[in-house]
């Protein structure tokens, strides 16, 4: 319209015709389509291989917030095909519950569409931009429409839409849309041709699912890579995450515009109803004191609110106690995932130490609820003189991209790590050291710098909170850090002890002429510990572990002890063997000492065994770590389940989709 | 539309409503209006003091834009006023064209409306989105509405509006229209209050101006600060930098999708004359080998070409030779100003070595021009135990957030820069030692992260050429090193000859009963340099500085000799004193000494002064560097006035802006 109206104004002024004219005339409506045609970069476009984890990214997301929305487990199939040097052809199919005919080009055919955009809730898509984003890629690169199956389950046939986007207008452009049958219930499925490169190893479209899997243990995920290779991320639990509830805003962190906006628009008719009834923690006793606060009439048009009126509004919001916003329009991923998390970065790397993972109580930041979740190991196998490595997810998607620009990053380059252990250049920049640190922030928005949603922007609110976060990390690790110099000073005492004592006993014996008396008590009374350490037999192909226990305190001790051996080499032992570590139930009298023995094959590279200890109070103990609760949870529950592809299933892949394939 | 679409889908099956429908009665259009203001980080509004310097930029940009792109020499005016706690007024008012009455709206009041996103050449705004970004964020933040004012020279009078974005719509609503006697010729002012944070220093907006002054010579701008300082950065060129030439596409790197809407959209009729007319660098006789090479009939339709037949013309351009494209679409910034820009940074720091500044030849990204420039100081008081400091620039621009996200960064970090001579864990990662690094990409479409222009993204065609430009600055850095480390090796040498030939001679003298020969032409053959130093005298509180220059050579040597001395200290000298170096010419015999000196005064820090040559092979000195070219410019030139806000002045001011408040 806007572009007519333009032109209009050139005839009226065009002939005698300035800079300001000639100007104007090139003065146009640029479409949002156009827009990223050309800025394709900030949705994450910019190389071949990030294209392809970008595009999966995209797709699976919606997969996954459609299920859950519709509280359906997900099962979502993901396969890439090679179609030429440069150009892949991905594959989505999800058992969601599909979309309705008439939306279907909308939801894939044009950008800024979308059903997440005003919820005040946590969910992966949010922008209504991703998925279509990802067509105009296809399209700009190939030259070739996306085709998309969808069927609800109120109806007998599914739809085939096959579309590509008018970039001009921003508006779908469907060329063929013909009834199909399908023999699912309900589900969608698009395959889009894009421009790529497809790489195994970091940042590759397999390590995304493979991490998304992680956090998301309720979703079962199959993958096949373009050489035919089949991996499925089995489903770990039967159980959704608690659905997310949309909320209200919350006063806090509200910008004026938006508190203006709400007032003109609103249905009430006083602003005491306003307040209560269109913001969450507002009930009506806080209301009454806001209005008392803010200097306002409560029974006022909310419509009628001044700049003036509503700048005292929000200064009351500030001035009032409110609650934090509820928690249940959040999700976060819990402790138990953050360890699996990182259990699955290790591999066969065993760090020393695991610190207890922290979730911070929920925040706001310009009104949006958020929550951030922190988790780190140290030490063991990892690597020592490098930066520490840093995971990161947001709203449970795993991030893979733009590590320097996200505020994940700038908090931990802004904690002075040295205090806790680690080595860190004047104390600024990512430490370096055997560590690996997990961030998490759930939001029902989280501030994305960009449309590709790769990195979260500095907001001051959310960096704080990941400071916060981190600094108990460190105190953790400073404690480890300093529980383990105490086992070395220990050592040292236990050594000088059980030599000196010994010696001047017999002296002093031999000066007074009495026999020696018995040391152990004493030596208990001076060291007070239960004592743990371990030697190793090399033989042959094998080793054998000896694990002395010594009760040097004045009690009867009775504890479990766990042995968290290298996976999968135990061949013998004393103890209870269980799928991934060694227990044993330890009964010691004061003053003796106890031993027990595992055997394992093929550790050439047997570094050391950890040690747990459960029914003891840990200060005593030294040598073991207090067992961290879940930590020895099962990983095979969601590890992949690598196939080969063989003929058969090859088949029953070929056979569910052939329906599809035939046009 | 798609929305009543969507309502209407939902009548027809609203009775038995599945979570499809349910879903789908949630799913709408967003304008972009709508998507920003809840994504305000994504424009770079995510902290408050960030906010200030983020609208303030897109305010000079839009103004210097405009200015060149008339011809005029930009003269800007930025005042910041601060209205309340967190509340600030911007103005910005400049000379350029004027903007029509009917465009003030749209320009000021639509996101994704401009006049420079579909011109392929430089231009620091191209994406439609900038100010009308800020317009939105200060009625979010202050709910107060826009005030533009602006005059074109066809017209009488100037019309002042006052407007808002209706969001929902992404449509400017005009809340006052009037027209205006204003003294000025041709020029538009903007007012918009926001919610912001004024700070000096690192990252403020006067370090912006300051840049973006540095690398504009041919702006003026004037800045009053919110507690009336007030500073002009003066205009030290009256020369425009040449006009950027609008071009057509390169064929390198243009996408599938682009070349089949080309050929669709195309007003030519035959093959050849599409590939002749619409890309640049394509010759008839080019376009004849492309359709041979491409297996393709000339005088086919370009409309019908299919997407295979895309793919063929495609591969058949990498085939052909094309030359690069026109670079007078492109405004580098240029040797004199990188050297500026470094110097201005530094201060009073004095390194002790300065690059020579690289410009790469300009190539190609996704059809995009682009050219890289980089420049590198070195050593001297630089600090050399912090991480280098990097400026970055983007098509004239001072990019002075999101350091992390920036291809230059990624670039710098890719560097093995230990074999250059500085610090850096594992050849990765930004490299520690004491260096200022500047990087200049300048491109008719500078591929940014997001909309706010704060980072140029990964393309792998740029990282490429910063690579290869950084990797040339770095072997001027390792030659200066080998360079530091031969003088170090002929001191050695120069005292050895010194010491032992008379001694030597004297022996031989002795033994042949002879007397002893002159010795200094050997000891000139046998170093064949000349050889500067210098020594200093501590006299109270001032320090005298003697150069000795000796010549060992055996020929007559007479060149001019600069000593850069730290600036405003000088007190007397037997050299000729400039303005911030002294200056001696220096006519020596075949082995012999010249003497000269300087004094300075507060000079407890005095570490030592740089020398250059002129007029001499630098072969052959030792102890200064051949003079730099243009290194001695005059920085003054460009520096900035502060004035003392007094009465007068402050009068004045109020007075030419008076109409203007006054409504």
């Amino acid at each position: 319209m806007e572009k007519y109206l333009n032109e209009y104004a050139l005839l009226e002024t065009g002939c005698a015709m300035g800079i300001a004219h000639r100007m104007a005339k090139k003065q146009r409506e640029i479409s949002v389509a156009e827009f990223f045609e050309k800025n394709k970069q900030i949705l994450g476009f910019d190389s071949l291989t990030k294209a392809l984890v970008v595009s999966v990214k995209e797709a699976v997301d919606n997969s996954l917030d459609a299920c859950e929305e519709a509280e359906i487990l997900p099962d979502i199939y993901v396969e890439i095909q090679n179609v030429s040097k440069d150009e892949y052809k991905i594959i989505v199919e999800d058992n969601g519950p599909g979309i309705i005919r008439r939306n279907i080009p909308l939801v894939f055919g044009k950008l800024l569409y979308g059903s997440r955009f005003h919820a005040i809730r946590q969910s992966r898509g949010q922008q209504g931009i991703g998925i279509s984003a990802v067509v105009l890629y296809g399209q700009l690169t190939t030259g070739k429409p996306t085709r998309v199956i969808s069927k609800i389950k109120e109806e007998e046939v599914a739809y085939e839409v096959l579309l590509t986007i008018d970039t001009k207008k921003n508006e779908p452009r469907v060329i063929k849309e013909i009834p199909k049958i399908w023999d699912r219930e309900q589900g969608t499925r698009i395959e889009i041709s894009i421009r790529a490169r497809y790489v195994r190893g970091k940042q590759s479209v397999y390590e995304y699912l493979q991490q998304t899997a992680i956090v998301n243990p309720h979703a079962q995920i199959t993958f096949v890579e373009p050489d035919g290779k089949k991996t499925i991320f089995k489903r770990a639990t039967d159980k959704l995450p608690p659905p997310t509830r949309e909320i209200k805003p919350h006063p806090h962190g509200i910008e004026l515009g938006e508190l203006l906006n709400m007032a003109r628009n609103t249905k009430t008719y006083r602003l005491t109803s306003f307040l209560t009834n269109e913001f969450s923690r507002v009930s009506p006793k806080i209301t009454e004191e806001i209005c008392k606060k803010a200097y306002l009439y409560g029974d006022m048009r909310p419509q009628e609110l001044s700049i003036e009126e509503a700048k005292r509004l929000l200064e009351a919001f500030k001035k009032v106690k409110l609650m934090a916003p509820p928690t249940d329009c959040l999700s976060p991923i819990g402790e138990t995932l953050i360890k699996k998390g990182l259990k699955n970065v290790l591999g066969s790397l065993r760090p020393s130490f695991y610190a207890q993972p922290v979730t911070r109580t929920p925040k706001v930041y310009s009104g949006n609820p958020f929550v951030v979740e922190v988790g780190l190991v140290y030490g063991g196998e990892l690597p020592k003189d490098q930066p520490v490595r840093i995971l990161r997810f947001a709203n449970r998607v795993p991030l893979l991209y733009q590590q320097g620009a996200c505020v994940t990053t700038k908090a931990i380059s802004s904690v002075d790590w040295r205090r806790y252990g680690l080595e860190q250049r004047g104390g600024q920049g990512i430490p370096v050291g055997p560590a690996i640190i997990l961030v998490h922030v759930a939001s029902t928005r989280v501030p994305f710098t960009s449309e590709a949603k790769e990195a979260i922007a500095d907001v001051p609110e959310i960096r704080e909170e990941i400071e916060l976060a981190l600094k108990s990390l460190g105190r953790q690790l400073r404690l480890y850090n300093v529980k383990k110099e105490r086992k070395s000073k220990m050592t040292e005492k236990f050594f000088l002890v059980n030599k000196l004592l010994p010696e001047i006993a017999r002296k002093s014996a031999e000066i007074v002429e009495k026999p020696i008396p018995p040391l152990e008590p004493v030596i208990s009374k001076i060291m007070n510990v239960v004592w743990i350490d371990e030697s190793v037999e090399k033989e042959e192909d094998k080793i054998k572990v000896n694990v002395r226990v010594a009760n040097f305190t004045s009690k009867h001790q009775k504890f479990v002890l766990y042995g968290d051996y290298p996976l999968g080499n135990l061949i013998d032992t004393d103890g209870i063997a269980e799928e991934d570590y060694v227990k044993w139930d330890v009964d010691i009298e004061p003053v003796s000492y106890r031993h027990f023995y595992f055997t394992l094959k093929d550790a050439d590279k047997y570094g050391e065994t950890n040690y747990y200890v459960e029914g003891i109070s840990p200060n005593i103990v030294i040598g073991a770590e207090p067992l961290p609760g879940d930590w020895n949870i099962k990983l095979s529950e969601i590890e992949e389940i690598v196939e080969d592809e063989d003929m058969e299933n090859g088949e029953d892949v070929e056979e569910e989709f052939e329906v599809i394939d035939d046009e």
